[in-house]
């Protein structure tokens, strides 16, 4: 079976570490064409098209964060699901930022709803606060048809210093290569010891585990470690750019020049807003800017792997 | 300004602690109706109408779970829109079960999409995981339109034994009526904490905060402390039935015959399933059952409460 991250892997090795972010508003849209497009989802979809024509061979995936698309409702989510459908039938590899989490029973619904369906995705975001049975649901999918999973571990804002940060009172680093004495346990790092079980349990001919860990590259100190202690983790990385992670700090959390994706949004889609072209902006050009910053971006990080 | 807490805390006032789970999908509609349905969303539609009907004033509010409306599609999410849309025409308070958790500029998104528009509700859950900046967005709205939210704090399924109870290094119940040394916070303790600070500072007229917490009624021995040491929070309580929790355990996390609704999903809505009528079953007879379902809850919780 080839498993979605094993595809996702290839993918890295071919074509670098950007996973372009298609947190796409309306406002991002280039005004000539919002005004065009009969309403703000249409207008998203068509410069969502554009991007993914324009990034498909500069990135190796591309994530969708969905509450851009609830806040424009019903027609929102028709945009959302029309553009995790142009990118998988363009050959493309799609994470679904849904940041889902829910007892057994409804996990399963969600599945279902996300590896199936009008929002099938080939890789999902999860929250696991409610505990893996939350998580595990997701498991049969990836079994039967190939998906795969980032479950939240460290992320890349402030907050996550209110309940990820919190030191428990386990102390047993049993799996990790280095045991480190006299050291307790975050609570992320409960969580990745867990997300590090299921990935020895359920790998893909990459080596890596089918379900990976979103961990910010934000706190470069602790990168390092990270990185040693979960090598069978892929990582979804946010963080880069805005938030202050750069591609050294981003380059720390890779391993042997793959095992992540840097996640980028906003500096990729957005590129056009900075280019110093006074005519006619289409969705042609601004996706041509889009994927020069997303080769930058790549080649940036490259250089930090090499 | 009125809250949506403040309604609930009247509606629980005049009509119990019953939370109606709208957790709907085409195999819990009677056969007949679905079949006459153009498709399952419709059909799901429909039911949930005459259940709504049926429901008002036997129960406080309506809970919408929207997995099982993810898991139709564009379809299913009109149906889920559609349902909400009617109970708030009816009068009724309906919380969005969505659980969503992200980064702060994420959650204004999901604010927006789930305090307007199309999927608009009184209240949302959210989920913890990635620090108060992820719910703290969702104040403004609760300020601007009177809306409410309830976050997870220690949930009712098995797996929340895996995060929720880690113990913490933190020993300072700086704010509990009743402190106790020698003792660590569980990290549901900690999320706890917080989100009693935010009631405090952002309370309704009834006196709970217009953020409350998602508390199981599954583990009845923590149940008395829990509630002594919070309150502030207005709780949303699931495992009743189906998960093991009973009318007696959920009354200790009841706080002066108010502070809670207790939900119940599937113990209403299939009730219809048992009972003995061989006649045609449609969706009238069906709520009719849900409605019996109801007040004998309701009235169950009401003994335990007086």
């Amino acid at each position: 079976m080839t498993y979605n991250i094993d595809r996702l892997f290839s993918a890295v090795a071919a074509k670098g570490h950007v996973c372009a972010g298609l947190d796409t508003c309306a406002g991002y849209v280039p005004p000539e064409e919002r005004q065009k497009a009969p309403n703000d989802a249409q207008a998203v979809l068509a410069f969502n098209k554009a991007l993914i024509d324009s990034l498909l061979d500069a990135s190796a995936c591309f994530k969708v964060q969905i509450a851009y698309y609830e806040e424009m409702g019903i027609e929102g989510l028709q945009a959302y699901s029309e553009t995790l459908k142009y990118i998988r039938k363009k050959g493309g590899l799609v994470i679904a930022d849904i940041k889902r989490g829910d007892i057994a029973d409804t996990a399963e619904r969600y599945a279902r709803a996300h590896f199936s369906g009008d929002f099938e995705a080939d890789f999902v975001t999860l929250s696991p606060y409610m505990g893996m049975d939350s998580c595990e649901p997701w498991l049969t999918h990836a079994h039967n048809k190939g998906k795969g999973a980032f479950v939240l571990m460290r992320t890349s804002n402030k907050g996550m210093r209110d309940f990820q940060y919190q030191i428990t009172n386990d102390n047993t680093f049993v799996n990790h290569e280095n045991i480190e004495v006299n050291k307790n346990k975050r609570l992320y790092h409960v969580v990745g010891d867990r997300l590090a079980e299921l990935a020895r349990l359920n790998k893909g001919n990459c080596g890596y585990g089918v379900f990976g860990a979103v961990v910010g590259c934000t706190e470069s100190d602790e990168a390092v470690e990270i990185r040693k202690n979960y090598p069978e983790l892929f990582f979804l990385i946010p963080g880069y750019g805005a938030q202050g992670g750069g591609a050294k700090d981003a380059a720390l959390l890779l391993r042997e020049g793959n095992g992540g994706v840097v996640n980028a949004s906003r500096s990729i889609i957005t590129a056009w807003q900075k280019t110093k072209n006074n005519e006619k902006i289409d969705n042609v050009f601004a996706a041509e800017a889009a994927r020069d910053a997303a080769i930058k971006m790549r080649d940036e990080i490259w250089s930090e792997v090499k």
